[in-house]
């Protein structure tokens, strides 16, 4: 009997949401599932990891194919500890989300969800990471099913080049409009800071501007019309155009 | 009279760092200087942000040439808190450092250092940020003034192409052996958790392991020959030759 697949699962909105509930549940149609997750919400906790004090891990939950695990940890701390501690063979894949809140154009950098997938990715591992263009804590899910089973089972069957993972974004629709692989937006948060009643003291706020509204190949054009924005990245952040631009930064002055 | 530029400056391992307050007394030489930096060590922040909760900012210091804010939120939460809130005018620079502790290949995911630029260059401000190979608290920093002094004033002078800033990392040696741009190694933390007294219960440890030893174009091969290592990284991190390559995925499913 061939044995299934391994799937490792995790996210930043923690533990008990909604998105990673319904995400692991699908997933067990696909291959043995373990979860590790944050034990409370950790938005916004992008690649941070736990350094200067230790981190906890607790079984929590064992249903048929699906093993549950809430850490004290960040969401990279997760996929570190189960990679190193707690997984039984090698993950095929390693997945994050359902974010409930897009992570589209530079909201990548600041997401926990992308988080555990960079760091799957480090690991050598295929990894994708799914969010939905919503705040809100209770949502349907359904809508997303068979494009989340469709897209995990063509990186199950089709790996990813090595140092390529994906961030996979719904559109908040009903009826999806398709699904497009395309790049990062360039865009930024605006007016971030909110004032509170204690002057110097501030709450993060804001709202994302798209600064190429018009650019139809771009993930943020995707989510505001209604399709699957499938974006490839790569571990490797340099800029390769400027190794030679930079050259003369370089001249002898020690 | 010309007015001087102003160079945003704050860092992860928190206001009274050795490191920051070298690098913010060396750049008045170039430049009006206002330091905005977590109130406590944020080692392993990366691009995290405060969601949630609130982000208090107090002056500390004032001296010629140079103002000292102390913030309760993360590394990226005092440049965006600063760049919204507290700088007089558009700085000409973000530059972050002196970490203690190198930021080179994959570490620099990890790294609040490096999520400081981030967000410097995200609002489209020239970025560096500056990491010492080593992790002692106290160490003589003046074997890199002359370096970093020339790698501020080239970016002050030439600017950086948009969406690339720099990560910029010294070797622990008391006699630099040159500047070089180079790329990112491939590489990876192994063996990461250390066991407690208590199970269940781990501390983040282990070490680096660079998987191109031999290739001599990466950042780690120049901090291991006294070479400082000088990186251009970009905010759109997607994976060109994978948007035509994963053209299969979307088959019309749905």
């Amino acid at each position: 009997m061939v044995e299934r697949p391994l799937i490792l699962v995790s996210n930043d909105d923690g533990v008990q949401a909604q998105g990673l509930r319904c995400l692991a549940h699908w997933l067990v149609s696909l291959a043995d599932v373990i979860v590790v997750a944050p034990h409370e919400a950790r938005s916004g906790a992008a690649c941070s990891i736990t350094t200067g004090k230790p981190v906890s891990v607790t079984r929590i939950e064992d249903t048929p194919g699906c093993r549950i695990y809430s850490c004290t940890g960040t969401p990279v701390d997760c996929v570190k500890l189960a990679l190193d501690r707690l997984v039984p063979r090698s993950p095929a894949l390693v997945v994050s989300g359902i974010n409930h809140g897009d992570n589209a154009s530079v909201s990548l950098h600041y997401s926990g969800t992308v988080g555990c997938v960079t760091e799957g990715c480090v690991r050598g591992i295929p990894s994708i990471a799914y969010s939905l263009m919503t705040r809100e804590l209770k949502c349907d899910f359904t809508p997303y099913q068979k494009a989340v089973l469709h897209i995990t089972s063509w990186v199950l069957q089709n790996g990813l080049a090595p140092g390529v993972f994906l961030n996979v974004n719904f559109p908040h629709v009903p009826l999806l409009q398709g699904i497009r692989v395309c790049r990062m937006a360039r865009g930024r948060w605006e007016s971030e800071w909110d004032d509170t009643s204690c002057e110097d003291t501030f709450r993060l706020g804001g709202h994302f501007v798209n600064l190429e509204p018009e650019a139809d190949d771009t993930d943020y054009w995707a989510l505001q019309h209604g399709i699957v924005s499938v974006t490839p990245l790569h571990i490797d952040v340099t800029d390769t155009p400027s190794l030679s631009q930079l050259q003369s930064l370089t001249l002898p002055i020690l």
